[in-house]
């Protein structure tokens, strides 16, 4: 997996690949280089056999401020509607390839996550916050609709269907102990122990069946919208082809030799 | 938008319009009348362009005891298939009418909230409730099921799965603070300060940009059964058009000014 | 209904049956024969009049430890497709005989409630737990997904998209509290109550009316994935039927003469 990128940074370390926008200064916003390079970058995860795990982190203190308001909200100003549809359908491509990638993705949240950074987060699997997270869904706070990359979808799936009209309709920031309360975050860690816990998480996954924790990302996205007769079925089909898996075989020999399983991925 | 009814009060003050039932010495019970009031006033409000939030405050201390015994309950037991169907079918146009009318409506919960005056809540995009709001979709309790004006599907997004079931089998009240804990309210306030809690409320919606808000009002719902992938799209043509309302360039014109934005709802 | 059943144990005790799975000494690991004899026993359920409510209860305080290693994990590992499919689509179907049985089930858990046994208690309508209960969708600890028996699609309803993927990615256990505090659970109580509990919800529910009932579970799982607007149709008509019932006379009946109801299930 390429970690040469130009506008983001990308630490790769064993099967565990670290990603962070990098204009810390500005409190990281997005541009349409950095949309458009995320949005490769979790593309290519997708065929990628070594990387079990992908943390999103934070830089200089913030996760992201979103859009930029002069590198990008202005630009959109003047932009037709060919134009806009091209820019809303790459910044929803970012959410599919993240979605898509096969791969859990941790979104380690500190000071600033706002608009599309909010998005980022809410699109990963897994979120740690420092107590300090400020986490804004804050469209409508720019004349825009909460309906953002897959918002009106997601968040209430996440954080019930009442808490995120809250958050869509005032624009308002959801603070890291809301968010825990809520489910957006699934721990609120000291900011000096942030990294240290996203790694420990992205570690215990990359550790765990590779081949069968992207059939769980697969299906958690698969089912979204099946009946529940639809879902049954494509989970049997699913996990009849995971208990194929080499994987499930190491398992069940190292329990009967009462070892720990070592999974391969495989 | 027509404040002159007749089966309930109806207060326009600007952009926001405050409305309840009008009964409160039999607790605000639904009768036939006041539905199909109630149902063509929302209906006519998608049309309307001044209103930008709705208020749907309790009387005399009690938000609604729902369909009442004598005016309602009575009669539907000597209707026959035909007839019935005409009045579950009116009940679901309301809910339908309050989820299309375009703005966000505020429910605003004391006392009691039962039956037909759950849904009303549930059906509500934001609720506030005071710590006597005794919540209760009983209709086990008069031999129904929990299926009435689309609670089987909604409740179970607001609150979860699980005590959704509960609410519905028991027909038990739900309490403010389990409502608050659990998705259901998104505030607890005294009853002395509920209407301004839910007027500051509406006054805050109704200053953002009126269009994207009705835009995020109608992706909410129009997203509830969507995969993500049609859900993402969706949202690119809906932020799209949003782009294109003088209501982003009035924000982004603000901005680079310093400035707060003030909205005109186009 | 049958309660002469012989891998696991079955109570009838007027209105409610009370099962549980009885190997206790092994902590009530689910086996191919008791797989298949619950499915066929909540199929034949779903005929039955009688019973009105079901408690699935622990053993030899615990619940279940799920798929015996020994008794099924090893055997799969030796199974070809066509053999795998007929397996993953029995324990799919034990959840959809459960969910399409027509009576609420209570889930009592107690002690280790794992893998499958997690799934049965997912896919009930209601949990009861204790202080000790240890909850575990375990599935990626044997080398497998966590997409078993419908837990993408039923888990993140119950608990949110966020923290389902957390127990799915990491196999960890979910605690009493965190159950509560998430909606997994309905209410958490001492072991030596936890039996009592259930009996007391049971009779709530099997003196409720029980058709009403089934057909509130019927459409809390039949518009799992309706569009708004089909599920406000669905109940219509689904209301409309129950308004026809008897117990739904015998209500109205009974608050006139100022009683309470007694309701007789038609």
């Amino acid at each position: 997996m390429r970690s040469d990128v130009t506008h983001f940074t990308c630490n790769i370390d064993g099967p565990i690949a670290t990603v962070s926008l990098n204009r810390p200064e500005r409190k990281n916003p997005l541009t349409f280089d950095s949309y458009a390079e995320l949005r490769d970058w979790f593309r290519d995860l997708h065929y990628d056999d070594d990387i079990r795990a992908v943390i999103f982190a934070p830089n200089g203190g913030n996760f992201s401020s979103g859009g930029d308001v002069h590198d990008i909200i202005g630009p959109l100003t003047r932009m037709n509607t060919k134009e806009l549809m091209r820019f809303t359908r790459m910044t929803g491509d970012l959410v599919r390839a993240m979605i898509g990638c096969g791969k859990p993705i941790i979104a380690a949240v500190d000071g600033v996550c706002a608009g599309a950074g909010a998005i980022i987060a809410m699109a990963s699997d897994l979120r740690i916050a420092t107590p300090e997270a400020k986490t804004a869904f804050l469209f409508n706070r720019v004349g825009l609709a909460g309906c953002d990359m897959g918002a009106c979808a997601i968040l209430p799936r996440l954080i019930g269907q009442g808490r995120a009209a809250e958050l869509l309709y005032l624009g308002r920031s959801m603070t890291a102990d809301e968010g825990l309360a809520w489910g957006f975050f699934n721990r609120v860690v000291p900011a000096d122990e942030l990294l240290d816990n996203a790694r420990d998480l992205a570690g215990r996954i990359a550790a765990g069946p590779g081949f069968a924790n992207m059939m769980t990302k697969t299906m958690l996205a698969q089912e979204w919208a099946m009946t529940l007769d639809q879902a049954i079925e494509a989970e049997a089909q699913a996990q009849a082809i995971c208990m194929q898996t080499q994987d499930f075989h190491r398992a069940y020999h190292a329990f009967v030799a009462k070892q720990k399983p070592v999974f391969e991925g495989d």
